[in-house]
């Protein structure tokens, strides 16, 4: 703390008089609950708020220990970094990431309105659910997907050298975030077991139906078996498009433009030059190492429109383009 | 036929007198053995290869019809396009692109020799392997992670508008290949529906296991429970460690140095341009765009040790740079 106020964080709190307009618990889900009531009991008329990363097992643990709960607002700043203290305090850490607002039932409009202050204040989008909203939204689009990724990749533990090798840049992308701590991602998916799970289950009948399906296709080959492969290939459409795309507008079917880029100290600076000198910014970018060759394939992806004139450009000042 | 040969491509084979040293049959895998059955036989002193995703049920069907085996070899270019038809032709399709060759037991040597010869003029970077390995690698590096993909996309179809705007980098790697064309994808799953099935099997007892642990959570707080989640993720973490680096060597531990792109034309020219005139080569990047924020978080990715420089190269430069 001392640390931290050095830092220019503020004054500590324990030599202030003053009571706090706002306390903001930072601790575990499994300690924030204790934490949130000590508070309320202690200073009578501050709003309190925590920023554990599960919702409804602390909302529900300060219920049942008889709080206040009129002056307590649950927040989740979804800001995790994997460095912690003070030292690895950042001031942008919270620009242009989520910070969703949890009320209770019982949450005083003016408490969600403190709450809501700071968050703007720090730079986040701010958006407010109710807690169980909260906590099966994360199941979806964060706890599962780790989930899945650990799953894929540890069907590669026992593969041979040569089949690894043949990894390409799906397998990369699918299982990134397999390389998380298995530590922090315990305590996540232990606070937050009942949502994960009713999403698993779901998962787990779809992925039943596939597993069905391929048996019939090794006996068989029957049209209903196909017809289940082919849906469920179409429905992961389905569900993708739904994900917003850049600055959290809708997703934008962006043009893509292959560029080779050779792989030394430079090219992809002039690469990126020669793209702004044309006028042209880069919506998306994804590079492709190539396998044992001295260059990559730069994936630009621009506005649709854009893709002829950077082409042109491009190809024009000797880079080797493709669509 | 005529398009391709008009465009530099060679002869057409219908034309010519002299028979073929290599038949390259390029058919999707249902149709395939029947072709290289008939190629087989049309032509008595050439080899035949093909290019199918899939092998053993190509192969199995070749020998089912008793062609003649010695002069058939399997290849699988591991280099897929969304377009196809000569006018969608690349002379560099194949650059740096994993080749694999696929011998049945009773393929000549100087007919394995022949398809290796071009693999090796197209510039990929050749293995062989046993039908069954192939197909069993594919599976696990491939058609398992499209799947994952899919079923994990899937969940999104039903979510809140809200919900789904709390989607970070996470979901977004995991469930990129979700936008895969569901008819190809039938028919690569079709093809090799019993090793992808096998691979599932195991990924579902593995699922099986995490729901059973999450239950346990949900009802209790038990610490086998706890130690089932934990180790999903470290299996996760070890599977990951795996996959092969850039340019197909042993995975690298690069050091990451985060930086604060601005969103207009040419910011990030000017980034890579100051990195190349610090010397320093980039290995990987990743590019986060902030929620409803003017400005991206660009990853960068070096080899470790060079992470000190460059921060301070970029410092000097008036970038804003994090750990």
């Amino acid at each position: 703390m001392r640390l931290a106020r050095d830092l220019g964080a503020g004054e500590l709190a324990l030599d202030v008089a003053a009571a706090p307009d706002v306390v903001v618990v930072g601790a575990p889900p499994d300690v924030a609950a204790d934490v949130i009531v000590a508070e309320l009991a202690r200073w009578p008329d501050a709003f309190v708020t925590d920023v554990a990363s599960v919702k409804g097992a602390v909302a529900d643990a300060v219920r049942d220990a008889g709080a206040d709960l009129g002056r307590y607002v649950g927040s989740h700043p979804m800001a995790g970094r994997e460095r912690s203290g003070a030292m690895a305090a950042r001031g942008d850490l919270f620009e242009g990431r989520a910070w969703v607002i949890v009320p209770t039932t019982q949450s005083r409009p003016d408490a969600v309105g403190a709450v809501h202050a700071i968050a703007r204040a720090v730079g986040s989008a701010v958006s407010v659910m109710a807690a169980d909203e909260h906590d099966a939204a994360v199941a979806v689009v964060s706890h599962v997907p780790q989930l899945a990724a650990s799953l894929v990749a540890s069907r590669l533990r026992d593969l041979s050298d040569p089949a690894v090798a043949l990894a390409g840049q799906g397998l990369r992308d699918v299982t990134r975030i397999a390389a998380s701590d298995p530590r922090l991602w315990t305590q996540i998916l232990a606070g937050n077991a009942a949502a994960v799970r009713d999403v698993l289950r779901d998962l787990r009948t779809d992925l039943d139906e596939v597993i069905s399906a391929l048996d019939d296709l090794d006996a068989t080959d029957g049209r209903g078996a196909l017809e289940v492969v082919s849906r469920t290939i179409g429905n992961g459409n389905v569900g993708h498009a739904r994900i917003p795309g850049k600055h959290g507008a809708a997703p934008t079917a962006y043009s893509t433009v292959v560029v080779v880029v050779p792989d030394r100290p430079g090219a992809l600076g002039q690469l990126f030059t020669d793209m702004g000198e044309a006028g042209v910014n880069l919506e998306d970018l994804h590079l492709e190492h190539g396998l044992g060759q001295p260059f990559g394939l730069a994936e630009v992806s621009v506005v649709p429109g854009a893709d002829e004139h950077l082409r042109q450009a491009l190809d024009d000042r000797g880079w080797r383009v493709h669509d």
